[in-house]
């Protein structure tokens, strides 16, 4: 990868720079386990995504998480009233940024800077404004705009469309691994943030670059 | 649903017909939690199949259920060597099917009976040949024609081009919970078997009747 010809970066937002395991303390009320609780309404999160792609029947991320919650709620037996839900819905409006994207955003603005998210636009209107991010950045994508989920191409594609620039000159920055393989099969370069520390994901795609935080990007970006 | 006109069915086969969970005996030599190394290399066979058909990537099932298994391997921090990961691989030919699916589709033949399935024609051949089951169906039918995989309507479209029959005279039968929801989205009526009790997938899909064991769908259709 030729790090010079990098001129804009699209982030992805959940789990790359706000972290969704904020929502465990919304869950603690009703759950008695937060962390499997939050861990299975993820799963089911993306899963539903990727099944509602498929299927060709997009509904959008807020009906999407909404759905989620409630299959998680059976699935663990639990009752919630409908302020218990509201509740834990609005926990995806005020998750906190990890502190190294807080610390970093600032040292990156010499670069067109970008959110590329499967979230609906009320849902990054809100939680960007909650968190003091939504000055870093100048252009804030939905999936919502193609009606399918990453990694579908045609959600990548809205990069390069609102940004004017073409795809070989924007980084695209995920923590998650099936983001990573979606955003290098469309063609951007691509740096895995992987905080997890897993192992990439057998989808044959590599990301050109791999930090384990937030702050080796722009390191690893003049390397 | 008008159970009369039901006219053939098509099953689907991995959870289905025949046992996944067969595969424990063989991680049992690498893994020291073959159910977890199981439940691992099964989410992650899934998981791929989706974002393949996401990103437009197909690869058949068999190399799929290879990926899988080298990422499970490595996420385990396991060592495996080229006899062992051919052994694992040879477990999805030798799965047993479930005990009331071997009692029960002799009662069925009154049906036009199929297939319908992710796995590749040759896994496909294998294992009904080992598993004694190929006799019961008349066809066969693989995603692989379709070069996507379930829940996409292309794979489904493949039961009634095959067996020759309206999709409304086609019972699908799954026991997992994206395929009744991808099936249904198609149009086929559809039987949800149940097998672990869980709650239905919040997808909008409900299935025309859920039974708990293979044995009950006879007397469900003759309802």
């Amino acid at each position: 990868m030729e790090h010079g010809a990098v001129r804009g970066i699209a982030f992805d937002l959940y789990g790359t720079l706000i972290d969704v395991n904020g929502v465990q303390e919304a869950c603690g009320t009703v759950a008695q386990d937060p962390a499997a609780f939050t861990s299975l309404w993820r799963q089911k999160q993306l899963e539903y995504t990727f099944l509602r792609g498929l299927m060709g029947r997009y509904e959008d991320f807020w009906q999407v998480t909404e759905a989620s919650l409630r299959y998680t709620l059976k699935r663990f037996s639990l009752q919630a009233t409908e302020r218990d839900r509201r509740r834990l819905m609005e926990a995806w409006l005020h998750l906190p940024p990890f502190p190294d994207v807080m610390a970093t955003l600032p040292k990156l603005q010499g670069y067109a800077l970008a959110v590329l998210s499967n979230g609906s636009p009320p849902m990054l209107e809100g939680v960007l404004a909650n968190s003091g991010l939504t000055p870093s950045f100048r252009w804030v994508l939905s999936a919502d705009a193609a009606k399918i989920y990453k990694p579908s191409p045609k959600v990548y594609a809205l990069g390069p469309e609102g940004m004017g620039l073409p795809k070989e000159a924007i980084l695209f920055v995920s923590s998650n691994a099936f983001d990573v393989a979606g955003a290098k099969a469309f063609g951007f370069p691509v740096c895995w943030l992987n905080r997890a520390g897993v192992p990439l994901d057998e989808l044959g795609l590599e990301p050109d670059m791999m930090v384990r935080s937030f702050g080796e990007l722009l390191p690893a970006l003049e390397r």
